[in-house]
């Protein structure tokens, strides 16, 4: 998608050097890191400099390339096995990540001993990871741009844009299409506390592309639908069990319920890699419980410029933070997927679901 | 209530001197800040030094009666008509500012050329005013205190505490009965972006109290309410309508929904000077936008001690900032007063409604 007037993706590889979007530093700087060896990129994904399932599995990919590429011909399988694991080892959860280091070391293996020819396939594969999900998630854009209207005022919460995959997005994606098919939507962006992705994330994407927006307190929001001023929401999702309960980040939930008090339709929007076939339902996903120092400060930029945090809570009250909520899916009028919207019910969710 | 182990109040008359906790400077330092003219206190109601409608009309009264008590014989009604402009000038929108002024100023006409015997009146009429404030919100949570069962957790979002009022405060005037009744409550504290009156203010009062209670970001409550962590709901009120609609800061709306859909109980707790008898509907209560920048910046402590502000949203980005919302009557399980429970119905509020 764009920054400024020229498009960019979170992550791409040139030559054997690996591009990407510095994360960390939005909204206040834009900067693309060039990481020229595989244990660099593998360092970066460990710092979050990229984040998201999407983008973290297409940088696990160009990390394996880059790695086939600067193998020497002596050693070159024990070398490619040591840059795996230490690929592996940088985000130990990260099923994406795993996906992809797979996916480029069966290319190499395929080829046998030519091992010029196990370059060009692991470049050619790792490409092939990034393509694909940009391509998914441009494919949910196109499936979810006919449900918004021409002016609609749609409310999104935390970050599911172009930033967590390769390009595009997830729950943002059918908006850019919306936007460049000249529907003129506008957008509420959830603050999204404590972490603040839709202040900082979101919010910049929006800008970015040209989409108007204004940034509300997560407060706010329930207001915004009773008063008619939400047309529709959408959000993405972190995982979704097989009944069609959906997991998303904290304050999904309550997004949700309020939508279907006031009746506005609110959609979640993921490939179909998010949902887990093994997950019978929402309370048998685990709610991550992050540090409570999220919630008792802010991090922010000073007027300085400089990036600090401040505390509001008293130094000797303690928080809790559940990052994650689970939404039933009787409270999602859809899903968004790659491969069509689906009722979030047992029988939509098997009807898009990797068997 | 307690700071420390001592009990205060948020503003009181020694002398001639009024005495006001320095609400700004809270919750990482404590300050009474004492001021010798009604000039200085109406100056301290202007810069928000003491907030909240109880508060603010005892200041007004007592600073009325730092005039009477300043006034020469000579032009002595001259003088209080003077004090009176200025004290009135000072937050031009309280209600209770004027109440108080009218009431001290009654007081001292009552008492016609006797400046000794009308400097008495000044005096003991406005500490009426304080101790009756401070009474009403006692008799809220002698009333409120009964429904609260040994050990429940209960929500509360915003500052609905003594630090608004005289003492004791509103929503959480039940929860301080209770818990010196032994019934050992806990109380979740919603942080309330964008200003964080909970995670400054509500738990820096229940800290000092000795109260049990964790931060959270207003986007887990709901997730709180789902997973049955929040046993009822109490939260104060700005306005509250004929009909038994309320008007509260920013979220309660929300809140109020999800503990619907959870059957979890909600109570507002009020006094009665809050129902406004001339407003038919929440609808037509006014909802002020305040600043943007409440939103795009966070206010706060850093790590050096400084105040400052951190800014997360992109420099292009702009934000709306509604202060507050309105919750139907139907989604409040009652309304907690000075004159005892009632529905949030027009029967209900009529019940207990001034004339």
């Amino acid at each position: 998608m764009n920054v400024g007037s020229t498009p960019y993706r979170t992550v791409w590889l040139k030559g054997d050097t690996v591009h990407m979007i510095n994360q960390p530093l939005l909204p206040h700087s834009f900067e693309v890191v060039e990481l020229h060896d595989p244990v660099h990129t593998a360092s970066a994904i460990r710092e979050m400099v990229v984040r998201g399932a999407g983008a973290i599995g297409a940088t696990a990919g160009f990390a394996m390339a880059q790695a086939a590429l600067a193998a020497p011909d002596d050693g070159f399988h024990i070398h490619i096995a040591d840059a795996a694991k230490v690929v592996r080892d940088a985000r130990p959860t990260a099923q994406n990540l795993f996906y992809a280091v797979d996916k480029v070391l069966a290319a190499i293996e395929n080829e046998g001993d030519n091992l010029s020819a196990a370059r060009e396939a692991a470049v050619a594969t790792a490409q092939e990871i990034a393509d694909d999900d940009a391509k998914c998630c441009e494919t949910i854009g196109r499936n979810g741009s006919p449900l918004i209207q021409q002016d609609m005022r749609i409310s999104t919460h935390c970050n599911a844009g172009w930033l967590a995959f390769v390009d595009w997005g997830s729950a943002l994606s059918p908006i850019y299409v919306a936007h460049r098919e000249g529907k003129s939507p506008f957008v509420w962006v959830d603050e999204t506390r404590p972490r603040s992705q839709g202040a900082r994330l979101t919010a910049w994407e929006l800008a970015q592309e040209g989409v108007p927006h204004q940034i509300v307190a997560d407060n706010a929001t329930g207001h915004l639908m009773r008063t008619g001023q939400v047309d529709m929401v959408i959000v993405g999702s972190d995982r979704i069990a097989a009944n069609g309960d959906v997991a998303n980040k904290i304050g999904t939930y309550s997004s949700a319920v309020v939508a279907a008090e006031n009746n506005i339709p609110f959609y979640v929007a993921a490939p179909t890699t998010t949902i887990d076939p093994d997950c019978s339902h929402g309370d048998a996903i685990p709610i991550e419980t992050r540090s409570e120092d999220e919630v008792l400060y802010t991090w922010g930029w000073s007027d300085t410029g400089a990036f600090d945090r401040v505390r509001t809570a008293p130094m000797e009250s303690r928080a809790h933070n559940p990052a994650f909520d689970v939404t039933p899916g009787r409270l999602v009028t859809g899903i968004i997927t790659e491969k069509g919207v689906v009722p979030a019910t047992p029988e939509g969710i098997a009807s898009v679901a990797r068997s």
